[in-house]
């Protein structure tokens, strides 16, 4: 048995084909017509993006638009100036191409993995796996083809580089096993948008792991077990099985309204982060867009984006989802978010920094670009403004001011614009918590960020792995905070939603129907899972509930209560 | 009109001076005797620490120990094996000693301002002081000398070294003027400890301020005004004047009560840093020690202090406190506190990481030396550990499980020890504030720190200039987050105490009354401006401004309803 990352949910049980990585060793040599060795590299080039272009068209169909980009992403940074560049000048140099492009490459992977964002480092792996592609062209080896495989493979590679992901023969794939990668990896994403289980980051699982052995991949908790026991594999087998069952039982749901068992009406909604989301959201069963991350539309660009840009970005997401509400928060910028082209100052302390509406206000009129987009936007669907890392309501007046003179500005224009659009906060700091009753005079909704929440309320960094005890939604804390929240709003008459991941869990959602939250937003697959546990629970029931949880005083007591309770 | 720092308060009113710094420039040149030329550069080396140990001591009388120990820890510092074996070997490479010291001494600043913590960047500036003095010894150059001034001199300095300020002749100077520096340099904290006005990080100032100029430091304001106009400058005297008035007028304090003007007692205790720190606190009227902040033990020293030192520290305050209560902090490693020997991780978010408690009960064995310390020193006078960062009721139960453990060792080796001594914790967490109820029922007194609670509640880090506006204890959420935990505290029955700056603002104290804190804990030359301010209100006058305070919806009504109430 062994541990790992549990990277993507569910059980997969079958015989393990560990993938090899080919043999790219060369022996460097002289080239005395760099001419020649010139075209020999671009040649093989051309053929790694032609490949990469094939990949990255499969994978739009069976993946998801979003990963076939990462994929094409792959060409571009392959055609970069400054590492064809690079790679010319060591060829000039006498260098032969194969190390000319290992030289460039570990350059530049090297200069990503030294950036502390999380972003660059991501880039350091397309930079390997691009290396590897082009070598393998050089060298005429053929690189790991996962296109074609045996029904229930247990795939066991190193480490899962978007181009095998790209061609996997998904439905034969029962599981994925890597020795490296996190959570927010490449691979992992990717398991997680084919739904294939999958445990990252087992120590040695390619040697300890071999061709032929039966493994099970559980992706929920972690963990491989190879070679199990006939009564292990049996148990595995029957959990299998209820998965399975419990996620086509789901099906059941899809298309119903989301009601209490006692009939309160509930809003189902998406997190999105681009507008190529949406069919997915609206696949899933998504009744409205709970939360559009902006800042996206910006980090993919290499200079802010115009309002027209961010106009026809928000206006497609309002279009998509014929009149029914669209959250789109305004740049949260800084942060774990870093941006190259705003060149903001590197902090000793980025979440307790100069970020998000703190940033925006400082640049009012970077700020308006966006405002005026999300106004013109408004003309096309239901889009509601959402302010994220409010602490204060001068925060939300100046913002609101701002709407102002935007709106002012297109009534003068003559264009169209939603002049009833809604501004609403995103609940996310301790003192947005402190002083819910003050903000819900000057919001026209509340969307509960609960990453930042839990963060903030235990001063934990989420991606502090020392004291991940602390990041948890179940400390006594956390709750109180966020009932606080959710009656806050509820009193006041306005919309609160939730938008944090804490939303999709089935453990707290009775806690959050007893508090009154009307909208729970997430991403895209867990909705149908929300909607059931939402159809078991009464008000009373959660009340009760809610009641025992407030009562406890540990962490420990309250999660325990609620698996007790959870059904 | 000048801007700057205002590093030191009070007004200073004289003749400008501009100590210019001593030409230190010298022809570099290559050496043959190698052995006479690292005999030269002793010999230098030793007239320097002479000179140095003749200011410590000067300091030590005029100033006070602690400022002395920075001006001896030149010596140490000068003596570093490392620096020394780098000069050394420059002169065996053939560069004279001025020249091997400017690289050495370079090298080893440079590599101090490169690391992130201020701690670190303060002690490049020792680097830079210590290389002017050797320098000045090898090159038989005098150093500015501040020793012997005319009355009502405006010392105006590009920076205000360690060594000037040791030997500044303080009943002359009127208030101090420097390019750099900021309020917690060392200049910084020796001009407050001298109570000298002080005016850092006025750009130009050594050329736009010329000798004999009249000058007025405004070290409450940060401004400085060259040659005032007649009404400007009899403004500055009268208000000269009432500043020394006032001053002169707390002395009626000392030695009384502090009551309030209905007759509630109230404590007024001291925030010390090390033992050295209690002769200061008593000689201003301090009542007990509110805050005693044991990392201090442990930046000082090469290693972790052993428990003999540690209990030695601490039974020295206590002892000196004559069964006054004295809070002691238990170690509070991490966030922008570095203790190079343990080797700690350097985080993303440093103030939302490992550090404090989460650190101690990590490392029990290392924490339970502390615990059994303070409990042997508890046998000498009324000490009392603070706990600090707590987020949850788990935490107070494990720190207490190990005080019971060093309570049971202490016993079977028959050492003396409180075995009454209270735990209790300090409120400085958005968690700590939401449960203060709960942690009541565990902790046995409450201290809040309002440094960190303002910086986590708003999300702002302190340190950063971006957000300073923020950073304001005036914030609504705020105030209700310290009415909260007091009200928690006195409900339960526990003692009350604020050891974070607000303690010391008279605008702020009158809230403090009326939400009913027992202990105000602050700086030294704070504690009898503190006492006036606290007899001259009733606790009906209080909470009826404090009803008024609550119901301001921002910071800037609160500060402003404050500001006329304030007497």
């Amino acid at each position: 048995m062994y541990q790992g990352v549990n990277a993507s949910e569910g059980i997969g049980i079958g015989s393990v084909m560990v993938a090899v990585d080919p043999d790219l060793t060369f022996e460097p040599h002289e080239v005395s017509d760099v001419a020649a060795e010139k075209e020999r590299y671009q040649a093989a080039l051309a053929v790694f993006c032609e490949k990469t272009q094939a990949q990255a068209d499969h994978m739009k169909v069976a993946v998801g638009e979003n990963e076939a980009e990462i994929m094409a992403g792959h060409i571009i940074l392959a055609q970069d100036p400054g590492m064809t560049d690079a790679i010319n000048g060591a060829i000039d140099g006498g260098a032969c191409a194969e190390q000319a492009l290992v030289d460039a490459s570990t350059m530049f992977e090297n200069m990503f993995l030294s950036m502390d964002d999380e972003m660059f480092r991501l880039r350091a792996a397309d930079i390997a796996d691009i290396r590897t592609g082009i070598l393998a062209e050089l060298l005429g080896v053929e690189v790991v083809d996962l296109s074609v495989l045996p029904e229930n493979t247990v795939v066991v590679v190193h480490d899962l580089t978007p181009s095998m992901t790209a061609t996997i023969d998904k439905d034969h794939v029962a599981g994925i096993v890597t020795e490296t990668g996190g959570r927010t990896s490449h691979s992992a994403i990717i398991a997680r948008a084919l739904e294939i289980p999958a445990v990252l980051s087992v120590a040695n699982s390619c040697s300890a792991l071999r061709n032929g052995m039966t493994a099970i991949v559980d992706g929920s908790k972690g963990v491989v077990i190879a070679e199990p026991e006939a009564e292990v594999l049996s148990d595995y087998q029957a959990k299998a099985q209820t998965f399975a069952e419990e996620k086509a039982a789901l099906e059941a749901f899809r298309g119903q309204e989301t009601v209490t068992a006692d009939g309160i009406k509930k809003i189902l909604a998406c997190n999105i982060g681009s507008p190529n989301d949406v069919a997915n959201a609206l696949e899933h069963d998504a009744e409205a867009i709970g939360l559009f991350r902006s800042e996206f539309l910006f980090m993919d660009a290499a200079e802010l984006p115009s309002e027209e840009e961010q106009f026809q970005a928000y206006r497609k997401v309002a279009s998509a989802l014929k009149g029914a509400p669209v959250i789109i928060r305004t740049l949260d910028v800084g942060g774990d978010k870093e941006i190259p082209y705003l060149h903001m100052e590197k902090e000793e302390n980025p979440f307790m920094g100069f970020r998000a509406v703190r940033y925006c206000l400082e640049n009012a009129d970077q700020y308006k670009v966006q405002l005026r987009a999300l106004l013109r936007a408004g003309a096309f669907g239901d889009v509601k403004i959402m302010i994220p890392l409010v602490t204060c309501v001068e925060e939300v007046r100046a913002v609101k001011a701002l709407v102002e003179e935007c709106k002012a500005e297109l009534e003068a224009e003559g264009l169209k614009y939603d002049e009833n659009i809604e501004v609403g906060v995103m609940m996310e700091t301790p003192a947005a918590s402190l002083i819910a009753d003050k903000l819900a005079e000057e919001a026209d909704f509340f969307s509960i960020g609960t990453n930042d929440l839990i963060g903030y309320t235990m001063c934990a960094d989420r991606g502090n792995d020392h004291i991940s005890n602390l990041y948890q939604v179940y400390y006594p804390a956390v709750l109180r905070s966020i009932k606080n929240i959710i009656e806050s709003g509820v009193k006041a008459g306005i919309m609160v939603g939730m938008c944090g991941e804490a939303a999709a869990d089935p453990l707290l959602e009775p806690l959050l129907i007893s508090f009154g939250l009307e909208e729970f937003s997430m991403s895209a697959p867990s909705i149908l899972r929300a909607r059931k546990t939402i159809s078991q629970w009464s008000k009373a029931e959660c009340d009760e509930l809610a009641e025992k949880a407030l009562a406890c005083t540990t962490a420990a007591e309250v999660k325990a209560l609620l698996e007790a309770a959870a059904r």
